[in-house]
């Protein structure tokens, strides 16, 4: 690739580099090419841990600009890195490689084009902030599912590459579920218009599922459409004490039954959970013992004639006649929903305050989850006794996040290879478990190496024979998942 | 391919054939190649309409065996057209090119492998048939719910394979909702092990979705693993006549709303699918009046603590106060609910006894279904008075099988060239509300015509290197869906 970029006659040291911006400036509209001190933000992780460059950051404000900008990066023959809202947990849309990469911004794309109460579907450009795509639909009286914790700065466009999940998935699905279809610019600029708002299209292979997921390795998606839903106008929400998590594996499976597909969400939480959230926000509110061995965030909802207080009411009725459930608080009203899911989200800042740790991200099968969680809790009590480990997640999907902060007596420089260490631990025990590394955050760079080292040589081969065939260059995100040079 | 043949030593007329099933079987265990009359049925479509013939029928019983085939057929440069029950409606597994092509049937790898009342989830082999292995999972206390007319015939792996749909999608989704992971043995011989019990799995691009409704162009799925479901303890199941088709749209979207995600099926019928009912099943009884112009069967269900009937009855009750519902009869036993579907089912079947006419599986917006079905049949009421049309179909798919019987009496000989008409005037409808020409049934051989003038370039692109990236020879299934050489 540098070799292509000295025959087109550019440098690629740091002077190359200006060359290039300034090339691209004059190729496209000056007003979408950024460069200088304004690209920091842009290479930057959600974390803060990575902070990287780029030649220039390209916010094209339409299709035809993503076009025009995929034309240039060819013509110039340069790596592009397609960017959402920056909340990625794996570094998909973190350059790397700052000489010859482009950073391609969504963020311009903001225009919600259409939203069909009737079609229960809406088509949206990928720069459309989450949160503001979820009110719009709210107020034309209709639901769009996605719920993640990074909503309020997370973008449509990137939720698609990156098949988000969230705390809906149970109900839901995945991100890949929701969509109908895509709008996607290919390596050379050639416009994919899959837009549809067909809820049934059986047309051969499924040509947007390949961009679902693929973290900007085959095209840039420019808009969706998503199927939309009646919105929930009844919602319960309990949090629950259980004497251990086996007890919670077997509320779920009850609740699975008795609340049919009306669960939208049931979370397990340890202990620590509480401490965590309080530190995280201070003064929050804990309304139950904190004591219990577990805890499940259960939440039920629906709408039209189904009486979901009622369900909710009789469910926990059996479950604690029959001692499953030990203590529990059902909210009264939205303000103490709220307050239950801010425990949940509390917590995660709780342990952000305690500084860099080991987060996961593993998914195992459900009759596995507590097993998992045991052994790889004991192995890392075991072999590094001042670590903290703290497991939560969705219980419903297999999918559990079993974080470790480092024990900060052993001082600043170890804290890295106390996390390559309890990685190392957890991976060994999933690998055990069949399990997966992600089971919601995708590839992207921090997990490739992973991810390589156990991909079977089978799915590798049919990964680059899709990447070679649609990018046969290897500019589209090269450093993410898998290489495809 | 015919060149690459006679290099490799054989003639390619009838005497060629032989050579290379004597060559298969020299190559491959005896017991699975099949020859001569017993290849008939194999090479026959559902309908009887196309009977076809191969150099041989090969009978793997195991993915080894697959693998086997697999690799016989790449050294003799031989394609290879995968089938399952042989239920499909558009030729995908009927072979077309007898001098090249041998049939891979999956019919004997009918192991299921496993069932998991823990995790929700089965693996079942590619052969197993529908019917056989929802009873097997009805038996471990649960459900799966893909549901179809050919159920007693279709195989699993055809259903994957072609991404099947049927009447609970608008609950479920298609079969590619239903899918956990897939084993599928590539053009090589290769087996790609993707067989995985995880609900969330989230590891970069998702390669089973490719295999998924790619009826057998890209390789041989062999088994697959699923998700299952709590099963639905309680069905409520009820006929309505209403005033018009746009009024069962409005009810379609009351359902949605007041019913909440506790519909599972929700068909719409015109008054002429009594008369049809009763032509396919004599003697089978109409219990409601069959002179309102438009009708709609719909099921509720659910498992556990949420009261089925009691929802079904609220919801009619309001319906016919509003006026929208004005006739209506309600299940009142599993037996009666049966018979409600035996008309759904029996309508195909006096379709059928009336001869061949045009079969079609279209979908729309939800919005434009009304529309659409006016128009479509006024314009063939038009152009051809003697025909009779029948709309019918999966309200909440936006999916119609509008199907058009042709006027016998202008003779026998009219009748093809009626239905070729008769589909041009449906489709040229069609596209002018951008609908599907396949909302269920795929593309296979009969719809490839129609399925290739519609296709953008870039769409058409990207699929032709998708099945030159993993079949480069281009001899998996090459007939169907897009000429790959």
């Amino acid at each position: 690739m540098d070799r292509q970029l000295e025959a087109a006659g550019f440098a690629t040291g740091e002077g190359g580099r200006k060359d290039l911006a300034q090339r691209l400036s004059e190729m496209l509209d000056p007003q979408i090419v950024l460069t200088g001190e304004g690209m920091h933000d842009y290479c930057r992780d959600w974390h803060g841990d990575v902070q990287s460059d780029a030649i220039a950051v390209l916010r094209p404000r339409s299709t035809d600009e993503v076009s025009a900008v995929m034309r240039a990066a060819a013509a110039l023959g340069l790596d592009v890195v397609p960017q959402g809202g920056r909340t990625g947990l794996v570094l998909g849309g973190v350059p790397d490689q700052p000489a010859r990469q482009v950073v391609l911004s969504l963020e311009r794309m903001t225009s919600i084009r259409q939203i069909d109460a009737e079609d229960f579907s809406a088509v949206v450009e990928a720069g459309v902030v989450l949160e503001a795509f979820k009110e719009a639909v709210a107020e034309a009286g209709l639901f769009f599912p996605l719920a993640l914790g990074a909503q309020g700065s997370c973008q449509i466009g990137g939720n698609v590459s990156t098949n988000a999940g969230g705390v809906n998935v149970l109900r839901y699905g995945m991100t890949r579920e929701l969509v109908l279809g895509l709008e996607v610019v290919l390596p050379d600029g050639t416009v994919f218009e899959g837009l549809s708002q067909l809820r049934k299209d059986n047309r051969g292979i499924d040509l947007k599922q390949l961009f679902i997921g693929a973290e900007g390795t085959l095209g840039v998606i420019t808009a969706v459409s998503v199927k939309l839903l009646p919105r929930p106008e009844h919602v319960a929400t309990a949090l629950l004490a259980l004497s251990s998590l086996p007890d919670v594996m077997t509320l779920y499976r009850r609740a699975r039954q008795q609340c049919c597909d009306l669960m939208s969400a049931f979370e397990f939480l340890p202990p620590l959970a509480f401490q965590l959230a309080q530190e995280g926000i201070p003064g929050l509110q804990i309304p139950i013992d904190t004591s219990h061995p577990a805890y499940a965030l259960v939440e039920i909802s629906g709408s039209g004639l189904v009486d979901i207080d009622d369900l909710m009411a009789r469910f926990l009725e059996g479950a604690m006649e029959d001692g499953l459930v030990i203590d529990g608080v059902v909210a009264q009203s939205r303000q103490q929903a709220q307050n239950l899911w801010l425990i949940r989200e509390g917590m995660n800042e709780g342990q952000a305050r305690r500084g860099k740790h080991l987060r996961t991200d593993v998914s195992v099968p459900l009759s596995k989850l507590a097993d998992f969680v045991a052994e790889a809790e004991a192995a890392i009590a075991r072999d590094m006794p001042g670590c903290v480990s703290v497991s939560y997640g969705h219980v419903g999907d297999g999918n559990v996040h079993l974080n470790v902060m480092p024990d900060t007596s052993l001082g600043a420089d170890s804290i890295d290879p106390q996390i390559k260490q309890a990685k190392k631990i957890v991976n060994t025990v999933l690998d055990g478990y069949k399990g997966s590394i992600s089971a919601e955050h995708g590839i992207g760079r921090l997990k490739k190496p992973d991810f390589e080292a156990r991909l079977p040589e089978a799915q590798r081969q049919l990964l680059l024979a899709i990447r070679r065939g649609i990018d046969p260059d290897g500019r589209m995100n090269p450093g993410c998942q898998l290489d495809p040079r």
